[in-house]
């Protein structure tokens, strides 16, 4: 058995399913142990920041890590930006990347670079294969490292010769590290605050503290203790909608969301680190957490949370049914008219299918998307984690790879769309279950906020036309029809409705494109 | 006067015209600065790899750097495999890359990485700017470092407060290195050797040396010596056609370039280190120049390869007239019927425009397209120089920005047209001289070659998978007209020629989409 076989058998013995591809020639060993291995799906993608980001949606949902299959120092170069969202969404994923044979590197081929100095940034564990029997074993220690809760990015360098030698064999499931639970002293500080507290206290919520069933622990804190519940901006995956416990969600600009939090006399932080503003701006806050509140952090992003807060809740007597449980939204409906962020998220919010996965990279439009669904069937939301626009199709594509049963919808603004846009041949290959809603306005809406806000007086047209998306406009329909999705482009609240409707009642990719 | 303004005015005193741009946040002063200065031009591209790619194509035809504006660690991330691309090409290319402000950085938001160490894989020269005075000085360090001959990657990281301070000042054009050259006993060596080789001997061409008036000092040598004239394979840039000195190109499979270069007993490398195989495969060589030859390096990638090659043809007493000048082809109506890759070259070799710029990233068609058009008119070739796909389209943005007055064929095949498609759009938004043609052939025709020469035996359905872009098949003129390039779809050589006739003879960006 050569390597390539040897590590593909031991990422399927591990529970590995997928992977997602863009393979070159120095990967041709792993396509072909793939092609002989009934255990993992090999799913093409043609770029590689689809791989990564489809990877990241898929170890999202579920909970354990995607392959990818990536060409080289430049094949994992154009997967790094979603290799960083993935990494803050703490997401378990599992890169291999093909590398020359090991005798070849140092003629210096035009393909050569320094593939583990590119893949490093972006992993929280790198390993450079030693030979080919070592291969396996390096598959399985990268699978233990991404299954580190709640999930790290772990990345394997496979040169060609290891992946073609043959005398390798199958490296057995590694041992799976038991996620660290907050001390027994903490969870009492903890309950003591909130007990002695004398204003108002919140729990900020962040990372696995906002799956259903830890959500249930926070509620019912909130019921003994009135604490409220609020969220990080960009949660990896929020459980929410009708009969969820409900969490406020803190707002996107630094001084709104200093502002909001300073209500608050203490603080516990569940899952999240405390928030930093997302960008530096002249005499604005980048620490937003009040100075004179009390700040706890009873589990890190990296701390069994459910853990924690059930102790918590324990420690408080908290009653067994949580506060805070959302009721279904009311859906009346709406006046005919031209769409808008605000109406089409009022469609929506009716819309959602119970159990629906929501891919969230709506940018400037996502604030009022989020506002009008709180109330709607329950649901998942897949947020842009770390701020590298092109997430949004990819994570669709992932977490319908690992949802088949589930509803994906994704929610696109046009100018982050563009960047990943070779997701939608993926969907229409795999005839993925993913309604694509584009919000097509035009822009990069929100930079025309950020150069006010970073003290830019009086744009000229040049640099307004830096963040104009019109000239030419961009017909989202077309390019999806030209990658296989059947699209329709809508800009009315009628049409939306009707398409929205049609769309989610048909399997299979579909694409919406309204005009804003 | 804040830093951003400042450093942008020193690039402009330097020369640089043009700025190639995917800003985000905090790169929004440059983008006010760039406003102010109107000897710079902005461009703006939808992905950071096409923003990348069309600097590389800039710089191989201006010879002077374009510079780029990135957004933080992911903007460089995926701007990096073209820049792999360039590097191999030896282009001068001036990154500024936005960094979060230096005392945010500690605060670890979402967009934080280490922008440095993502760049530095790619980036020839580093320099992370100190202060805001310091940031025009390190402007002018880094055009000095990108015109260090031939070219190279220089990258700015610019913090955004070192941006926004006032109190910097523009730095004065900064001294550039002159290229060595050649010493005196070199040129007699290699002199002493083509006189007394009694076998057949080479002059192995590379880089500088491909262009007109250099090849003309080789075709001196070649009258003089016998010399053949062999280049190699993946050339940045290279003058030929009609009236040119025609150079033979080394075969791209290691062991047909081996072959190829066993019937030499001397080779002189001029602008170009000694060939190796693009990939290694068990068993077969990555070294390509045979061990018996004398092997003579005249002059290295970032020697004056000109002076080089016109001290040598002085040293042989050459005669002024150069051998080997290319005649026109003949260019026989072709019979009507479906169309091939070497049909469509045939009708290309007899429509190419005088003076044209060629972008190929035609890969496997590449070579009928090559030998097909050695007699064309005069014109000029790029070159995928370091095997990255997804360079062509990129590339022939910025060559039509860099030399308006030329017409730009970009010849690109689908496969690896998908990873920067969104060039297409840049084209449409500058009305760029551009006419694009898509080799269709749908799938990765090359890997089905490789799949083989690595050793996989019988591939199954899930390998060929990997390989195969027909499922669903994807219609480029319908995503050319998504972004604003009118485009056309032929299947026949009559058919063809029309549109490339129509194309030609027609102003701004076209594509055509080859069915093959």
């Amino acid at each position: 058995m050569n390597g390539a076989h040897a590590i593909i058998d031991t990422l399927t013995g591990c529970g590995v399913e997928v992977c997602f591809a863009n393979p070159g020639t120095s990967e041709m060993q792993l396509v072909a142990a793939i092609d002989r291995q009934d255990g993992m799906r090999a799913i093409l993608c043609l770029f590689e920041g689809v791989v990564t980001g489809a990877a990241d949606g898929y170890g999202r949902m579920a909970d354990k890590p995607a392959a990818t299959l990536l060409h080289l120092g430049p094949g994992i170069g154009n997967g790094l930006a979603n290799l960083h969202n993935a990494r803050r969404a703490r997401t378990p994923v599992l890169n291999l990347v093909g590398e020359h044979a090991t005798d070849h590197l140092h003629h210096d081929a035009p393909l050569t670079s320094d593939t583990a100095a590119v893949a490093r940034p972006m992993s929280d564990w790198l390993r450079l294969s030693r030979s080919a029997r070592d291969l396996a074993q390096a598959g399985a220690e990268a699978y233990a490292a991404a299954m580190t809760y709640p999930g790290r990015i772990a990345t394997v360098i496979v040169p060609a010769d290891h992946a073609w030698t043959d005398g390798a064999a199958p490296a057995g499931p590694p041992a799976l590290p038991v996620p660290p639970r907050s001390p027994r002293p903490v969870i009492g500080q903890a309950a003591d605050a909130l007990r002695a507290t004398s204003g108002p206290c919140c729990l900020f919520l962040g990372g696995r503290a906002l799956r259903e069933d830890t959500l249930v622990q926070a509620g019912r804190i909130a019921a003994a203790t009135g604490a409220r519940l609020v969220c990080e901006t960009f949660p990896a995956r929020q459980a929410r909608g009708a009969g969820r416990v409900a969490v406020e969600k803190l707002p996107y600009f630094g001084e709104q969301a200093e502002a909001f939090l300073r209500q608050f006399d203490t603080i516990l932080f569940c899952g999240a680190e405390p928030p930093v503003s997302f960008f530096a701006y002249p005499g604005k806050p980048g620490w937003l957490s009040p100075p004179q509140a009390q700040l706890i952090r009873l589990a890190g992003p990296a701390e069994d949370v459910h853990a924690a807060l059930a102790d918590l809740a324990t420690a408080l007597d908290a009653p067994a049914d949580p506060a805070l449980v959302q009721p279904p939204g009311e859906h009346p409906p709406l006046e005919e008219g031209p769409l808008t962020p605000a109406s089409l998220a009022a469609i929506l919010a009716g819309l959602i299918p119970e159990n629906a996965i929501i891919s969230d990279e709506a940018v400037t439009a996502g604030v009022a998307l989020q506002a009008m669904t709180v109330g709607a069937r329950p649901h998942e939301w897949l947020s842009l984690t770390g701020g590298s626009i092109g997430q949004g199709l990819p994570v669709a594509v992932g977490a319908a790879v690992a949802c088949p049963d589930r509803k994906v919808i994704a929610l696109q603004a046009d100018g982050s769309g563009m960047y990943t846009n070779q997701a939608l041949w993926t969907m229409a290959r795999e005839g993925l279950d993913i309604v694509t809603i584009i919000l097509n306005n035009g822009s990069y809406a929100i930079l025309n906020i950020e150069l006010a806000r970073v003290g830019v007086r009086d744009p000229g047209p040049k640099a307004l036309s830096m963040l104009d998306l019109t000239r030419p406009a961009i017909n989202w329909a077309q390019l999806s029809e030209s990658l296989g999705v059947p699209a329709t482009r809508v800009a009315t609240t009628g049409a939306f409705r009707e398409a929205l409707a049609h769309s989610l009642a048909t399997g299979g990719p579909r694409l919406i494109e309204a005009l804003l």
